[in-house]
């Protein structure tokens, strides 16, 4: 096989391995007070977002994350009325969360304006109309200064942004402090779910990082996974808990539940994938336990380094 | 994050994708009478071995593609004895073969004498010394032709080969005609297990035709996946039987007959790798279902073209 | 030295070579009817036009490709008035034209208007408004047919559109017949200039052959390049003419001509430079000498096939 | 044009530029005291020494090269005997060095036994056993320490190492301290030479302070330059002499010089040649005139920072 495209975006997941995708056009670029985006229209995927030279989602396979990322979460908490989404500037999240017949209210919290209103215009695939939805209250800002000062309480919390492997003010949303004030604007039945970054083998600091630290402040904590063929990676997710544990769901309540609460058809999520999802290979479960660091405001952990 | 290497290994997915690594050393080098075949090391995964460009499997992550290709055929057959292994000239297959305490005799067939040499002599840790092992014969020939002439019966057979995208004879042993060939040659327990190629969403055609195919010539056919690291791809195998299936066993009963009947220590699979594995998502298997096209001596799949 | 960016654009220089440059944006994409056509933004010089996949110039460095095709032609002419330019499409070979004091007339003939107009539109450095000089008219036409036709005598014809490397009807303007056209429509002391392709050792084939072929048309044909920095590749020029050599010019003469005729500074053209231009080095004289294939309208050439 | 290799070596020439040649092999690979130092089979240019991931030379191109930086120096010597060169471990220079019939005695001085001794035996048709010729003494050893240590004096030093651009010690072989040591060692009519970096448009700093900093040493100091395929890059050189002007000698001269001084027949060097080389393009002149800064033992320049 040979290569046809004469533009190439490289993501390099580590200094000496990449994945390449081959590019036609940058459609929508701009450095914005936060970071630095870009609209490309790539030869296998479709349009992508990237931020920051990497890759946040596809046309073609934005599906598989957005769906594993909320639907467990949701379909696993009984009554799911009242969302907060943290982050998810595509909109995307927000388009799987209103699926749900259940939810009456979803506040959707991005700190960057910018990129939000490029993704509203550019990529109507991904939002699908979901902020014109009436049940919606967009806003920017700081998502934890909100969360430590409202009197709010949400049934389910997604927060949907970048891993925290990198300097930069993301990691103050994965701390153990951050995960303190999250469970307290929770419901009793509250649940949250999060991207943890890759399962792939030589990676798993950051997922093991933010498992344990998670377990600080819930009773259940479940990580799940799902390959995301654009980042040529197996991506990491968790649901954690008040109350309800996505493990003691079998298929067929999986799919009863997705008939009778989720509008529309799913391409990715069901019963039988929540299972293959929910269970780990042994190495990936070995290193969650082995590790044993927390991530706290004043000690963040630093990959790639 | 930023590229260290200044040489690299390009390994194309397809025409607008692909998979780099950066390499420190090509260590051997062969054109054979088959194939062209090379041995390099990498900056992430240590040495790799290279055929025709494609890689086939590295030090650091070879353990979950052998693990999942060999343990689940023959921990789901009730007390496999004689094993018979295409291909796999690494000789790691063999090696996980080895591991079960009721396996008595194993013929390994290759048809490329030149490689399995070389893997010998280069890749000790693949191997560990497993040609050496008494229950060992080891041949180089068709085999296809092999299976045709000979009257022995086999309780596992394991094909590991390169799957059949590109024209080349390696096809000939992806037909359905081939699949009746086996199915004559195994006990009434027996059970084969082989690699299908990538489930990554966009390059199913290779998997669903296998599996189609497959389906022609056994009652039980699985589909099962693992995420190869240095692919950066999952891929797809296929455990089918005459009688015994892998779908029906629990994470108990796979983590019981491990501890009864394998040496060692397993590093990915394990009872709840083996429900991960066997349990694939929603899109794949609708890809599998649709899929009607069956392999035959003369009606090859070409894939990327 | 590690690179910066993350997005590539290769210029393939043959299956086993290229000149890579980092990309920070793609501001103009458009399949015209003749060709693909963008402009990126580089990271080492500035905007540039591509041309199916091929650099055409960029900001930083075209000055040096667009001097050295235009003033040798026009300063060894002793009074140029009438000027033909076929292609030329970003007019920065106008614009190096439109500076020579004498010039009263030029025609420029492009086949893509498409081209022209994006250039004039995203390109405004490369053509410094030229367009709109009096003295200039444009049109969209085929550049043989239209010599073929017309009546009009020109003092100088400058070709410069892509060489004749690939298939495509680029190369019917670079064929012994197509130069004795040209030759009837030059005055006595009319003069030729063109690209040749590059003079890279591995490469002289295309060279050779249009110097061979010019041969049949004109009794002086001289050979000069320019070391084009973004092409990563020393680049060939031809000019021809039927009474004057530029090779019996000293540093002097030209520096004296420059300082008379030309309006402002040149930045890479000067006497100098014209001694180093128009002597080459051994290898590539050998080059041209022994090559014996001449272009003809039913015998085109094709370079790396 | 479409790439054939999926090995690459990458040459980058600053962070958003390079160069990059597809690989067959890699031969040779050393971590010696002093360097990285590997040879690779390039699929353009045969086989190629690397150093520290820059390309050296390669066998295709070498003879640009290596005649380019010896024959002007010795040529304009009147009579040159005794030659001294610093570095030049393929033993390249040393052969052109030996062909010519004048010369007596050379003294090679490197400081890597390791790599010469590789070069020695992997790149014979680099040497062509020119280090068993009975006039050449070789040694191992600092070649500045030498030449302020010794009492000898020669006609011709030939400087054949890489260029001060980075942190290291080579650049002590390129400040104004130098010189001063090597201009004593040299006899009236005395000639010294040496590679000075790229002549491309934006990296003419290092030329430019290394032409500068000889002038404190030289009444008489000439660049000339050579196109280097495989660099993708033309090279700068620099000829200094006591007495000798390498602009004033015309191309019969040279030409009749090589005709009755040197055994054999030079491939890229002649009288044409060498009027071409020692030329140069407006820009490059500017630039070199311009610079003011010295390249003093306390005072390194620092390229690419």
């Amino acid at each position: 096989m040979e290569p046809k495209s004469f533009k190439w975006f490289n993501d390099y997941l580590s200094p000496d391995e990449g994945h390449i995708h081959g590019i036609k056009d940058i459609l929508y670029t701009k450095q914005t007070k936060y970071q630095q985006m870009e609209i490309m229209q790539t030869g296998s995927y479709g349009r992508c977002l990237v931020l920051d030279g990497k890759m946040q989602s596809t046309e073609k396979d934005e599906f598989i994350y957005h769906e594993i990322l909320v639907h467990p979460a949701l379909l696993t908490h009984p009554n799911p009325k009242k969302v907060f989404i943290v982050g998810g500037g595509e909109g995307a999240t927000l388009r799987e969360v209103l699926r749900h017949k259940s939810v009456e209210h979803v506040l959707m919290v991005d700190i960057d304006q910018e990129v939000v209103e490029a993704c509203k215009k550019h990529l109507p695939e991904w939002h699908q109309g979901s902020f014109d939805d009436k049940r919606v209250e967009l806003r920017y800002l700081d998502a934890r200064k909100y969360l430590e000062e409202t009197d709010e309480i949400y049934d389910v919390i997604i927060i949907d942004i970048s891993e925290p492997v990198e300097e930069g003010p993301a990691y103050l949303l994965y701390t153990k402090e951050f995960y303190g004030i999250v469970n307290k604007r929770l419901s009793p039945e509250g649940t949250i779910s999060l991207q943890a970054g890759t399962t792939a083998m030589h990676s798993l600091l950051c997922l093991s990082s933010v498992y344990q630290t998670i377990k600080t402040a819930f009773p259940i904590v479940c990580v799940h996974e799902a390959y995301i063929p654009s980042f040529g990676l197996p991506w990491g997710f968790i649901t954690a808990s008040k109350r309800n544990d996505p493990m003691k769901f079998t298929i067929e309540e999986i799919d009863n539940a997705i008939k009778k609460r989720i509008k529309g058809t799913l391409k990715y999520y069901d019963g039988e994938t929540h299972i293959s999802s929910f269970h780990l290979a042994k190495h990936i479960r070995k290193s969650m336990q082995e590790y044993d660091k927390i991530i706290e405001d004043n000690a963040p952990i630093f990959t790639y380094h």
